[in-house]
């Protein structure tokens, strides 16, 4: 049988899982790819560190240029995290005449224009269903199985460690610093977190699937976006109260106005699909013209549903249906952009409202004739009667929304701020619109 | 820009989706094939048949040799339905050069093997992304975006039709015929309706399904199978007092016995994606070794999303992908079965039973005693206390068993169906095991 000789630059945790697949499961990819993947070299920063997986002998390097000066070497893993020098290697990879398989969203968010420039400037291509959503094929499925369609929306959970958090403040009724640490204990969050909990990861994953389903060429950063840290228990009570969950959403959706993009707690209904996604799992609702919706639920990261998606570009890469994909794509090419971003004050939405207010009559008339001058109408309103015995004269006060644009709710929330009967923070969250079925 | 030229045979509902798709928005083809694909022949049986899309001029046409003979056409969406003359026209297709993408899962479950042995032999190439599934890519998903993984088991919901008719009984608390009399009257039902509702729509898919997921070279005729055409109203109501919905489900499950298929109603616990699917919707989870769970939900049928699967799929061939997959993937080979079909009656299942019992001291007893006599220990029970003023001495009884086998299960219901104290038919289904989390 025809044999491809592979290479992983980075052998950590989904290192690990890749090298077992390529190792112990090579009659898959024979069987799926025709011809054996063998995995010739594994570079490592530290020959000594114990790893959960050992590679055959004489395969473990330290050397990237055991991979770089093997001609024969022709698909590569770069499982190195972070942007240097994961971009500097992959740049070598390129120029070394090698194909690249990446794991690594953070990189193809910040330097996605160069590496694909370089990689078709070189005839060579660059996989990536990695990246987003860990072992759910999105990528695969955005860019070849719905390629009839015009995209009309997304809307993902992208983030596990979030994810897990929010699970567990509204399963146990934690506050976020408790969750937060259960989720370091466990695994599912790293011990700087920051990335994941403050929506930066899931904006850098739907900047790539911005990309891909609509031509669009933004950076990450440009995606408005807020992130669970702030989320405070009582608002999860609050939505459960009401019929909602609170989950960290990622949103694209094309409109007459452009393209809106957007990371952010956000309210979705009890029982649908996505407010039903549990733990560290990631899901996405995509919306086309021609096929409806589809939904995918799966494992968002941990080692073997990442080295999943890794194996499956190393095939498609050795095969030859990624380089013809990575071709007809023009993925981050110097084209123009196909559609352009909404101004976030425009996007729609329906809001949830958490005010601190004190316990007088006529406080509920003032913050309502505020909503009212910003053409925003009530859809429901809860306030409960004091604790008996309670000493303190504040309350919270919530209320849900009808329709209106961003910059209407914000402009009306910092008006009702500043009332003498509003106290302390107030929180504004976004209600996921229904589907229309 | 390159052009391929395409062309369709039966142009009826999904070809008319599909030549919407590729002449009115070919920028879409252009964009992801870097081509276009130019729908050059539509061959129709009947020249003056309204259709709801009219092709443009010199494209529709009744002779079959328009395309055959026309060199410069190289993908052709064959769309006739049923066996004869799909077949024919099939192999025609390929011996005239021309890769073929079909909808026609009947085709492919009976003559999957000569046909693909043909387009082996003449170097050609067969896609059927729309084939299981409709608008759902499942077919892309298994055998490409989950190629570094065993597929463990799979379990769908694949026939629309069923789940239409099984969803209206559930939520109007219909009888069968009254729900699919409404499923005809919106088009959701054939006036023949009875591959769909016996379950041999859902078990040709499922073969398809088995052969690319597992190796196994069985017909979908092995598979056993029981439809939604006898379910009763009165047991959707008592599996909903248990906490469940009864579904039409197709399974699939790799063990150390061999392969176990079914299709057959299937008691699943409420809240379960796959219980929550509902009218004519798809969805299928899938367990990998190595990804995990994965969960689909989509269209399964309808004009556009079945035409954007094979919109997609004759773009994958335009490129080049399709052949690269279909030549990897040795589809119906007269390769040997890598895996055999575990014998039904060793399949270990829950059951739900439900008997007509005399409503006198010691039923249970007697009916709970042949159970203990086949190894099959009781989860749950439900009789009721006659309504009042009944004259009837008849009560049904509801019984939820732990697992046991499928045999064991089989002779247990047949012995107690011959007790004096029971009456008339007796009901057993299936209960879908619980995912381990």
């Amino acid at each position: 049988m025809e044999k491809t000789k592979v290479g992983i630059v980075g052998v950590g945790t989904v290192g690990c899982g890749v090298a077992r697949l390529l190792v112990e499961h090579g009659d898959r990819t024979a069987r799926h790819a025709g011809r054996t993947l063998w995995l010739e070299k594994g570079v490592v920063r530290d020959m000594n560190k114990l790893r959960d997986y050992e590679m055959p002998a004489g395969v473990i390097t330290q050397r990237l240029d055991d991979i770089l000066e093997n001609k024969e070497i022709s698909v590569v893993a770069m499982l190195v995290g972070g942007l240097e020098p994961a971009r500097t290697y992959t740049l070598k990879l390129l120029d070394a005449g090698k194909d690249v398989v990446t794991a690594n969203k953070a990189l193809l968010a910040e330097h996605g224009g160069e590496l694909f420039d370089r990689a078709r400037q070189l005839g060579r291509c660059i996989a990536f269903e990695a990246a987003v959503a860990g072992g759910i094929p999105i990528i695969a499925n955005i860019s070849q199985c719905l390629s009839a369609n015009q995209i009309l929306s997304l809307q993902g959970i992208l983030n596990g460690t979030s994810n897990f958090i929010v699970t567990q403040m509204d399963e146990k009724g934690w506050e976020y610093d408790r969750a937060l640490k259960e989720a370091q204990r466990l695994g599912y969050a790293e011990s700087d977190p920051t990335m994941d909990v403050d929506g930066s990861d899931a904006a850098q994953k739907l900047a790539i699937l911005a990309h891909l389903a609509f031509g669009a060429r933004i950076h990450w950063k440009e995606i408005p976006r807020v992130g669970i840290d702030t989320l405070d228990i009582q608002d999860i009570r609050f939505a459960g109260e009401l019929g909602y969950r609170i989950k960290l959403l990622a949103c694209a959706r094309l409109t007459d106005g452009g393209l809106e993009l957007s990371v952010a707690p956000t309210l979705i209904r009890s029982g649908r699909p996505l407010a039903e996604v549990r733990r560290n799992y990631n899901a996405i609702n995509v919306v086309g013209d021609a096929v409806g919706d589809l939904f995918f639920h799966g494992q968002g990261a941990g080692q073997m549903p990442t080295a999943s998606a890794v194996v499956a570009d190393m095939i498609d890469v050795a095969v030859g249906r990624a380089k013809i994909t990575f071709q007809t794509l023009e993925l981050w090419s110097a084209k123009e952009a196909t559609v352009a971003l909404r101004p976030f004050d425009d996007l729609p939405g329906r809001y949830y409202l958490r005010f601190l207010v004190v316990d007088e009559p006529g406080v509920l008339a003032q913050i309502t004739s505020i909503l009212g001058q910003h053409q925003i109408s009530i859809a429901s309103v809860i306030q409960h009667e004091p604790e008996p015995n309670s000493a303190s004269p504040w309350l919270p006060l919530v209320i849900m929304t009808h329709e209106a644009p961003e910059g209407a709710a914000r402009g009306a929330v910092e008006r009702i701020r500043d009332l003498p009967v509003v106290r302390g923070s107030s929180v504004r969250m976004r209600v996921m619109e229904e589907p229309k079925l």
